[in-house]
């Protein structure tokens, strides 16, 4: 593992770093806060998933959260959205919705893909054990987060993992992407045409059979462009709703699909993870 | 003036507008944040000055300072760095620290960047007076602040119109153009080799012969990497000293030059703005 940057922030440390991924079959490059309480001990931690077309920059660099991050003493780790470099391969047409920058945090199946589209265990298992053993943070105490792409990540991730984690939140996550173009179009690619694997990455359905069940918060601007065709909050409400599970679903008068969304709540979202972490 | 952005932000607006500039010879853009109070009547206004190869974007997506100015009900104007478009010489070699995106605040005298190269009459007057016609903020009550080539710009700005700004603050500025290679560079090209010419848009020599004092902030991170070379607030510290100049310089340890440190800082510089608007 490599330190590729550092910076003082909030009176912490905005780290990047590079290291070989065995998961994805090639080098990645993730981001951590560390916020000054890590100099006196262990922290607890939250990873961030973010959006088609993101690296792990975007978040750290539009966000704001490391001031909040360091008034509640929490770690934010936020990895980048697909495999990347030479012999990766991506949408062949080159659009944005797929392959680089758009791994979907799942497990591809189908070739050529799965020989690296394997997010979801990198999320889940690789990264998480290279931050617990290197960094001063409480492997027990995780919280997961995201945005779109990474909203739908944080929260199938949470649903199948629901021991692993303290909290849910997300920002405009694609909520079924069963039931969208957006997922539609990866799922079919990274899983093959059988519907059915689909809905194992899928939160309206896996919320469906939850056994367990997570503080989930939601944040959704009512000005987003995409809320109608590919995020569909109203297929997870009604999930939530058969299952009774208990989701928190805000809608935020005027807010669109941007960064400048995400700044505005973010320290909500922080503030709500802080309580159970 | 045409719109060509808007978001929603920390229940206020974060707007981009293109306009025509009669001073710069060109199509300028500029961003402007509306906090929340604008929406019941004019509020006060704050110019932010970027440093070398920005846009008016760098501070607008990575300062985070939209949640400070919601709070004290502040506007914020942040200008592009030089003009732009097709005619507007740059540095003949493509450098970063000259032309395009390094404007200096200065009116050049010099063929060929006297035509258009002219942002201090464009930040002092032409668009204060755009701001003021189209906005709802109170034109009587204005700050200004920046980074860098940028501090450097909101210093002699406020230095040589005190009668304008109730209070100037800077992050890491370039204290003494005169004396230091960016400005050196720059000033020459802009200005001519007569370096009588120079003094007038140097902070150091502006301070000494300052008839009106403003309340004045810096902070300047002492892990910053052009520290010594190019910034050199020590000289802007004995002209304070030398002139009885209140000039309020905190050295931040472990700080850098980056948008982190801005980050971690432009919280305090809105409430001491605040205080005087």
């Amino acid at each position: 593992m490599e330190q590729i940057d550092v910076h003082r922030c909030f009176g912490g440390q905005q780290l990047r770093f590079r290291h070989p991924s065995a998961v994805l079959n090639c080098d990645m490059t993730f981001s951590i806060y560390l916020p000054p309480q890590a100099e006196q001990g262990v922290v607890p931690v939250l990873y961030w998933l973010s959006g088609l077309t993101c690296t792990d920059e975007n978040f750290v660099t539009k966000a704001g959260a490391q001031r909040y991050a360091a008034e509640h003493g929490i770690a934010i780790v936020a990895p980048d959205t697909s495999p990347r470099g030479e012999g990766v391969p991506d949408d062949p047409e080159g659009n944005y919705d797929f392959g680089l920058g758009a791994g979907f945090y799942v497990n591809a199946t189908q070739a050529p893909w799965s020989n690296h589209y394997r997010m979801y265990d990198y999320v889940v298992e690789e990264l998480p054990a290279l931050i617990n053993e290197h960094f001063p943070v409480d492997g027990d105490k995780m919280a997961i987060s995201g945005h779109s792409m990474g909203g739908h990540g944080a929260l199938t991730i949470a649903l199948k993992n629901p021991g692993r984690y303290r909290s849910v939140s997300a920002f405009a996550p694609i909520c079924s992407p069963m039931h969208c173009p957006w997922g539609e179009k990866a799922l079919a690619n990274y899983l093959g045409s059988n519907r059915e694997t689909w809905s194992d990455y899928d939160s309206s359905e896996l919320m469906r059979s939850a056994q367990r069940q997570l503080p989930m918060l939601i944040d959704q601007g009512d000005a987003d462009n995409f809320l109608q065709e590919q995020l569909k909050p109203e297929l997870l409400q009604q999930a939530a709703k058969e299952a009774g599970y208990p989701l928190q679903l805000r809608m935020q008068p005027g807010y669109d699909h941007s960064y400048f969304f995400i700044a505005s709540l973010i320290g909500d979202h922080l503030r709500f993870h802080a309580q159970y972490l």
